[in-house]
């Protein structure tokens, strides 16, 4: 007997019968003989609601009051849910954020966790009961209803799932898992079974919208167990957990893409210490979250910066950069759509020649690089958008992640054909 | 500078427009030097479809759960109103019933007050804000969220008042004060300017539907002085408070008519001490109130005893009365609809005859009695339903609460008037 956190998110609780589906699942895992807790998100379409009316007041409304409004979603869910239980016959209870204990700082619509609570949740648990946690909130050193922001029902769970050492954190999505690529670009990816937290981080931070990277960065700090399945099928997802080595020991485990991206140029910087910095820091003073980075030397001992941005930052970045950095007589370029291919995998580590590979896949395709940026398990390169979802489809080709033949074959079969085609 | 405690229902927080008017109201009493609290009820239709959802999930959902999702729906009309009041330059912020402090007994949907709370909403005053507290909810002493059923709105604004010594509690609604009579029967009905806490629990609990008894109870046992106006204008509305003579210093202040009552009879009941006593236990175990009781004796040394519930449990009434008083041989009869005529005033306990000239004016219209119970404010008559209307208008009149002429004039009139008729 074990215990498990089960996360569903908003359109899995959408009405009263998504939410007698999501009871009935919680049942069977109850029935099996575990200990469950249940995370929810705010019933799909609600959260838009209630943004909606307060956009009707004011462009600005107050954070505190914006999470005393938001907060009410989640807590819907989990009455509608518990009752829901009971009359499955399931001892169920409900919590929201601040009752389960989850403490935040005081940083409304963007919290952070400070502590992680439980304690009366562990006493419901041993006396068999069924707990159901609003996902998304929790309660300020001030004693305030606290948001998290996007994602933060992901969040939440694995918070959970780590405050009460759950040998588990299943995480109910409308996908069956993490894939080697999105199967709508690439028809032959393929589930993955087991991936590491660095992994998935990369994957996530990289376009696969499968779950925020902050949810992944908890459970891997906290050691986390977690598992993407579907909410529509009883089929085993994707385990995330320390060190778990890609399955099939390939190097790499699959390949994102991101089309909400733009590169900014800035051209003619003086190349002296703390030029580039500035840059960046103007970035971070306005919040912006700053992708890939590329510098090299143009004109006259004066280097060009070329880097990448949320495409819904964009105007912002743009606007301050001139503002600031044109004082150095530095040149802001417009910001052009990007789209950004990215290859993630543990086993690179200890694999050679997996930027070449990419790249050369890429050349043959015929496929321009406009950035390249490299981490210890990441390869990214930025190309035009018009080929982001061949190059995509090309890179999941070389490194062998297609469907049903195995790594070396495909790899043989591809360079045989790439050999024939030279 | 004084403070004063707004009270809003739904239909005056129904949408953004209308919240936006009760920002506009509660502004201008701030900007008049006022420390101000509001209390606020969910916007309107919004309690019965969380009311409605739960119905779709089980006809008996658990009441701490229906208390966590009828919470929302205030919580909700807090951070839309304390937003509004923030766009218009008022330095707002809203607290929930169980972060104002309210804390209860542990019987959800039906929570009781312990204790009052207010300690953290005295320095926010203090610092010029003015605070928005969630109506119908508070925190029982296990930490659970609870609510206070029918009313509980009125009653925050009562126990908000109270706890924080406000010199008075404005109770919004759509009418403009408490009437002598129900206008849309009596025209002539006119608006009283003041009455006791006594005067108006009777009229409350005997038809007049301005305001729920607990509340006014509650207002009396802590001396808070309340006033009933309207949302729709600025005029003074009627203040209830301690021991308030009757502005007119009539002996009867008010008329009032309960149309949702039903007569049960029990006949042939054993005319032996405990008897009767059975009868009312098997009510109270079903938590059925009942209201006028008469008792007398029928054949053979039994009693028939009438008394009246309201229609909405006539149902359970019966059967559970059948079940029990049946083994004695008792007989029950059917319930019939009755309507409810009560004529109400401090000032009847110094004045005598005012149970005959109430009696006189029904006879004189040719109206039945059915029941008469009296107490030390109040008498109430039960009437046949189709004469409900008419027996109202007719006490009214016999009491002198004609809107403009004096009472004696009118009091003469009616009698020659009926004299000449004979």
């Amino acid at each position: 007997m074990s215990l498990l956190v089960q996360k569903f998110g908003g359109t899995s609780v959408a009405d009263i019968d998504h939410i007698k589906n999501v009871a009935r699942r919680v049942k069977r895992t109850w029935k099996q003989g575990h200990k469950v807790v249940v995370v929810v998100s705010a019933r799909a379409g609600v959260t838009n609601k209630l943004i909606s009316r307060a956009a009707a007041i004011t462009k600005s409304p107050d954070p505190r009051e914006m999470d005393v409004l938001m907060s009410t979603g989640e807590q819907e869910t989990i009455a509608l849910l518990a009752m829901t239980l009971q009359t499955m016959g399931v001892p169920a209870v409900s919590r929201t954020g601040p009752r389960f204990g989850i403490r935040t700082d005081c940083n409304h619509t963007r919290a952070r966790i400070h502590e992680l609570g439980g304690a009366d949740t562990r006493k419901l648990l041993r006396q068999g009961k069924v707990v159901v946690v609003a996902g998304f909130q929790g309660l300020s050193e001030d004693g305030e209803i606290t948001t998290f922001g996007r994602g933060g029902s992901d969040l939440s769970a694995i918070v959970v799932a780590g405050a009460l050492k759950a040998e588990r954190c299943q995480i109910f999505t409308d996908v069956d898992g993490v894939y080697t690529a999105d199967p709508r670009i690439v028809p032959d990816a393929h589930k993955l079974n087991e991936l590491s937290y660095d992994e998935m981080l990369e994957l996530a931070s990289s376009g696969s919208k499968v779950m925020q990277t902050r949810a992944v960065g908890f459970a891997q700090k906290h050691n986390v167990t977690f598992e993407v399945c579907s909410s529509f099928n009883n089929k085993p997802g994707t385990i995330v957990k320390k060190t778990a080595p890609s399955l099939e020991s390939v190097s790499v485990s699959g390949v994102a893409i991101d089309k909400n991206q733009v590169r900014i140029s800035v051209q003619n910087l003086p190349d002296r210490p703390g030029a580039a910095a500035g840059v960046f820091k103007a970035m971070a003073e306005i919040g912006v979250v700053v992708d890939l980075i590329v510098q090299n030397l143009g004109h006259g001992g004066k280097a060009n910066l070329t880097f990448s941005v949320p495409s819904t930052d964009a105007y912002r970045a743009e606007k301050v950069l001139r503002e600031k950095v044109s004082k150095s007589g530095a040149k802001v370029g417009r910001s052009t759509k990007i789209a950004k291919i990215s290859v993630v995998g543990v086993g690179m580590r200890s694999h050679s020649g997996v930027a070449s590979c990419f790249f050369d896949a890429l050349a043959e395709a015929g496929i321009n690089m406009l950035m390249i940026s490299t981490s210890e398990i990441k390869i990214s390169v930025a190309v035009n958008p018009e080929h982001g979802d061949e190059a995509t489809r090309v890179a999941h080709a070389a490194f062998g992640l297609d469907k049903k033949r195995s790594k070396k074959k495909k790899a043989s079969a591809r360079r045989s054909r790439s050999k024939a085609s030279k």
